[in-house]
């Protein structure tokens, strides 16, 4: 163990930044000592670029000064997963085939976010092609435990105050798994929610998401972001209100199993378990599999959901895992190799099929609109294992990312005194509506000490 | 004028190869031929890699001779618009920010083709990132005009006999007009077929595409591409026979006059009325705005496609414009410029409901899928314009951009006896169906004599 970490949260101090108590300039000089204090431990970082940070916290403390900030982030520190471009730093995307490579241009979201005056910090640590293979970075709760991954450093950074939010991204559990062992928010939009323009997940449910101490910031990085640079292309974008949607407490909510219950342990099942009850008692309806038939169908439907985004990402990476192969295959992962054979032993009618099974379960899910107000399980089968050579088991995070709807982790669960998250999903394109019952759980859970 | 060109067409030719009469590296040899005569004024190419291309072709020739080749394409001379990734030679897209950028990796769809055999010739000439401001390339027909764009180099190599089938992409009318101009087959699928990875044209109605010298090569290129890489991911890619779908003669078809009808010069009007008159006696039956209200509903629609095309493509593009101008604005050219001031006036808000717009006007046009079984219009509004410094008017064929929908132009129409296409639309993830029409149309036009 290596005692509980303290996160630096932003919104909570702007305020101070308002009345000359505090500014960005000092604030980012705390995150710079937490780093220095703590960074050779925890390795959140691929790379920092901390005279360029000081120059923006400056020049952020004079327009808060001035009383004409860009927005209520400016001036926040930021982590960028290494998997999206950055003009001032490399991209290596945790791949020594991308050692150092740099593309002289901002992602589409980093570009937003400095627009709207946050201060990037520095790259933070991806595995492989934010897949499976790990990197060095360890959980600020405990460092020899997996901080989760494929946003690890995003997480761990969070976690640790080295900054108050992370850019993250998700294709299977990466932004929610990580949120969960590191006890923070984890939150993946919306598949297009996010304009991914320069960050390296194309895949079919991959998205750009945030990590962030608190919701309210999670959301605001968010919505600044979206505003600024809009979702995907073609896609509507996050929408919602101008700061984090008032908390509400649901009539109604689904209790899910998901494909991870086997798996889960006992104190995690117990920790989940008695979440559900205190939320019972506050008034909250829960249905589950034995009594809604509509959960019982969709369990059916997502008791498979690792098994088909498995198929779905193999398939969608036969390119480019074939041109990274003719390029060195000795700087591809075994993991990687054997991803590129899956995909190249699938033929499109094969990915057809995947598709298909895929839009039943989504059919399936949206059902459930009509019946609750969103869906609650745990976010991981416990809290962050032992050992750096696996990222850890995203069974239950996974089904967000099959389903394409909003998904966050509330760090209100526990497992061995560590930390362990509370999903929450949403429905398509509600992502505002999620953040609200969010915060209604927050709120019951921590007994209205949510920030 | 420069005399009629005399295009590549491949499929035509396989069987000499089986039989010996003929090989790969021969037919490459030709084509190298035609380059060393005429690219000096047609400057179709940004950069070739002969050397590797002769190089392929010989390999493919002993495929070819053991009775092995690797797919019907094996061996087919393609030109590659420089938008979309070579790991062999740079992607300049157009832009003086990216002469000479090289990606070491091949794009999706050049991957596939490599692996069904087929031989990259080169590089060939695009606009400034795949919108307006123009290349060097001239018109084979007549090097006094342009042969439109964006895909310049693309459809000028293919009509010149450069290579047989050139890569294209299309977000406005990028590959059906210049496929009008130059007098050859232009084929831009449904949204998503055709896997865009590694080509710079990220927007929501862009799609990649193939410009050839007959329906069978396009058909075959686009096939063969799709089944090694699909089509985007989470898209279904490319459905269809093996080999081009069998010539129908349709039942109905929808005579649209689209946006640009007010701008079709009266020769041009008069060809197309000629055709759809000449259609009507072979026994088609042929709606328009005058006889149908679906059709009447629909015109009304597409009248705005190039308004709602423009302010779709002015907000997707905010980023990566944005970066660009960062970098080096003076290496932007005003069209660019203007793109990314006009992007910046707009609001997240104002690109929602420009969405909006256009998800209505594909609902109308899917209406359309009940009572005919595509639409026919120009493909221009006449013959390739004299003048280098535009690429010609796109307001037809923008018609199947906006819409998503898979659209073709043929030629068989002509103006001051220069080619013109004849546009024929589709339906989503109907391309094979638009294909065994386009076949039907072509028989009845060219009386029987179509490759």
């Amino acid at each position: 163990m290596s005692g509980k970490p303290v996160a630096t949260p932003w919104l909570a101090n702007i305020e101070r930044f308002r009345r000359g108590e505090d500014d960005p300039a000092s604030f980012l000089a705390r995150c710079i000592d937490e780093i220095e204090r703590r960074d050779g431990d925890v390795m959140a970082f691929v790379c920092t670029n901390l005279e360029q940070a000081r120059a923006d916290a400056q020049a952020s403390a004079k327009r808060w000064r001035e009383g004409a900030p860009l927005s209520p982030i400016d001036g926040m520190p930021i982590g960028v997963k290494d998997v999206i471009e950055t003009r001032d730093m490399p991209t290596g995307m945790g791949s020594p085939l991308f050692d150092g490579w740099q593309s002289q241009r901002d992602s589409a979201s980093v570009r937003a976010l400095r627009e709207a005056g946050a201060v990037i910090v520095g790259k933070t640590v991806t595995t492989e092609f934010a897949a499976s293979e790990p990197g060095p970075t360890r959980n600020p709760w405990d460092i020899a435990r997996t901080p989760g991954g494929s946003s690890s450093g995003s997480a761990a950074g969070v976690a640790a105050g080295f900054f108050s939010a992370g850019l993250g991204t998700q294709v299977i559990g990466s932004i929610l798994r990580p949120a969960s062992y590191c006890g923070v928010i984890g939150f993946k939009p919306t598949f297009g929610a996010i304009n991914r323009g320069g960050s390296h997940d194309y895949m079919s449910q991959s998205s750009q998401g945030v990590i962030a101490a608190t919701l309210a910031d999670a959301w605001q990085v968010t919505k600044e972001v979206v505003d600024r640079t809009g979702g995907d292309p073609g896609h509507p974008g996050l929408d919602g209100p101008a700061q984090v949607p008032q908390a509400q407490k649901p009539k109604a909510l689904v209790f899910l199993e998901t494909g991870g219950w086997k798996d889960a342990g006992d104190a995690a099942k117990t920790s989940v378990l008695d979440a559900r009850r205190h939320l019972e008692k506050s008034g909250i309806d829960i249905l589950d599999r034995n009594t809604s038939v509509e959960v019982a169908d969709l369990e059916r439907y997502i008791e498979d959901a690792m098994a088909i985004s498995f198929r779905v990402n193999a398939w969608e990476s036969r390119w480019p895992l074939n041109t990274y192969r003719d390029r060195d295959e000795t700087k591809l992962s075994a993991a990687m190799l054997k991803r590129a054979i899956e995909g190249e032993a699938m033929s499109i009618e094969d990915y057809r099929e995947t598709l298909r099974q895929r839009a039943a379960a989504r059919a399936a899910y949206e059902k459930l609109a009509q019946i609750a107000e969103g869906c609650i399980s745990l976010s991981a089968a416990g809290c962050a294992p032992v050992g750096l050579r696996s990222t850890g088991n995203a069974a239950f995070v996974v089904t967000g990312s099959m389903l394409g709807v909003p998904a966050i982790s509330l760090p209100v669960l526990s497992d061995e005194g560590l930390p362990l998250g509370l999903q929450l999903l949403g429905f398509d394109n509600r992502d505002a509506d999620m953040f609200g019952v969010a915060g209604g759980l927050m709120d019951i859970m921590l007994g209205g000490a949510r920030a």
